[in-house]
């Protein structure tokens, strides 16, 4: 009997938001490993708001699109099943961009090997993952909170943000998350131990910043863009710094994204706006995996993950990040 | 005979470009200064563009705006006609925010002694006055040229974006202005030395930035915002800085400021965008004036400043701002 791989391929650039017919759903045979390579299977596939620029044919991003044809390139922790590579043995479990597939093969060059006994694996994905790197460097590197001052992320629900609010929490600043709807906000406070959350389906931003931030935003975590960053630009404390991680609320325009047109306000208040890249940072990964392993087992930073199952729903669950309907790090069980 | 002091007073609040009829031309006699203050005959009025800023009712500035009924406000040198304080005798010259008038009366604090044997006095104004400590701490403090790095600056024939690339070519950086016409860019090609001009009124400046910037603006020193700050930010290379020190082309906007569409760039090169204040650094003036006396002694540093004369055509001879009439630093003559 032959195992099977079946894989998402992208086969249109997707207009908008992301559709199943952006993609082929194929199966090939799994083949045994060349020399020096492995093979893994894909336990639990990451999927993350970046993915969706990957998709676009645009030269001005990070990293090359994928290409026409292509499998889908993302994050995902599998084991080893075989191996022509001395460094890794079956039965190791690894983490890399091993794409959306159920088998992807390696060389090893950018794995990581992953211990399930010290975290859940979809754990490695998010917290001690991408998205944990992201917000512990972008957080404590750029945004440089101090005792004291206000912080605050959008997204605050999400892979990155919750992670955002509960360092700058530990470092004992005052802590704001903007996400949507109620259920969200109040996991922030209740949970998570933000000092507030504003909902920003059902309530003013603009508003509610000033009634949560009375003396201004020292540092504003930015997820989504957008209006969102324009508010906060509007509150901004003198020497404010805001960090650029993304902004999920333009990903699908079709027309150029939205300039921050309250910017000017970096300039009345001695701000600053930088962006970050998380690739940056991996050479001092183990920094932030100690001090995140160490708050996560005293209990002071938290993890969630929204774990959806079944490697052929991808097209459906990836445009969960965007709708906002997922609850915490969103991952596909293959 | 009674001497008259004439004075422009704020009427109204500008819609997009100053007119003549937001201001009453008034006179007043001068009055004998009282305990501690002196007065000042004002010889020559600095014409910024932040004084747009200050006609707006605006509560986000950093400074209050005028109130309507009150001098506009105005940095000048003048010399001292009458004084009844010991730290300023008749004849001394001094700068400080003297506004729009004949006379003005002061009790010295925020006034700077200025030598007219050591500078012609409208140099206080631009290259040693608050457009060239703009520049100086600007570039060197926030945009950080190195040797080597491509330095783009707009505004660049203006008061304060001639200077900048003056010393960012004395820093060692490759130099390349944005400015509005032939006459200007030659200007700073053949008499400042910079290393490329780009006529953003007859050349596409995202063509140009190209041509001009093969390896990408490792720091672009911003003051003109809208479409350039674009197109520049398209053009960021790795980790670069992006200084926002104005954005004349939308300060007569009656729409909201058009925000920077591109400013994702930032994100992808790691590049930061930090807003400054010249007040800030009034406390270290000293050390940027000595170094820029040093260079103008030493010819490295060139000056220019765009005379006109008569208190009353301050209106028109403001609105040369806007239009980019100016050659240099634009100065009203008393």
């Amino acid at each position: 009997m032959t195992t099977l791989n079946h894989q998402f391929k992208l086969v249109a650039r997707p207009e908008g938001n992301v559709k199943r017919s952006d993609f082929n759903y194929t199966s090939e045979p799994v083949r045994d490993p060349v020399e020096g390579e492995i093979v893994v299977k894909n336990l639990y596939i990451s999927l993350d708001p970046a993915m969706r620029g990957w998709m676009n044919e645009s030269k001005a991003s990070y990293i090359p699109p994928v290409e026409l044809g292509d499998v889908m390139r993302a994050i995902a922790v599998g084991q080893v099943v075989a191996s022509k590579n001395p460094q890794f043995a079956v039965g190791d479990h690894v983490n890399g961009l091993l794409g959306v597939q159920e088998y992807a093969y390696s060389d090893g060059k950018g794995l990581m090997k992953v211990d399930p006994k010290l975290a859940p694996l979809p754990v490695y994905l998010g917290t001690l993952g991408m998205p944990g790197l992201t917000a512990y460097f972008g957080l404590l590197d750029v945004g440089k909170p101090k005792e004291g001052e206000t912080v605050v992320v959008s997204g605050a629900a999400g892979a990155v943000g919750a992670v955002v609010g509960q360092i700058a929490k530990i470092k004992g600043a005052r802590v704001v998350g903007i996400a949507g709807g109620a259920d969200k906000c109040r996991y922030l406070v209740e949970e998570l131990g933000f000092d507030a959350a504003i909902d920003y389906k059902n309530e003013n931003v603009m508003d509610a910043l000033k009634t949560h931030c009375p003396k201004g935003v020292d540092v504003y975590f930015d997820n989504v863009g957008g209006d969102i960053l324009d508010a906060v630009l509007a509150r901004l404390a003198r020497g404010a710094r805001i960090v650029i991680c993304g902004a999920i609320s333009q990903y699908n325009n079709t027309t150029p994204p939205k300039g921050p047109a309250n910017y000017l306000s970096l300039l009345v208040n001695r701000a600053s706006m930088t962006g970050i890249m998380v690739a940056d940072y991996y050479p001092r990964a183990m920094e932030a995996m100690m001090a995140m392993g160490g708050w996560i087992a005293q209990g002071k930073l938290k993890t969630r993950e929204d774990i959806d199952t079944g490697l052929e729903n991808f097209p459906e669950t990836f445009a969960k990040l965007f709708s906002g309907e997922n609850n915490g790090k969103l991952v596909l069980k293959v």
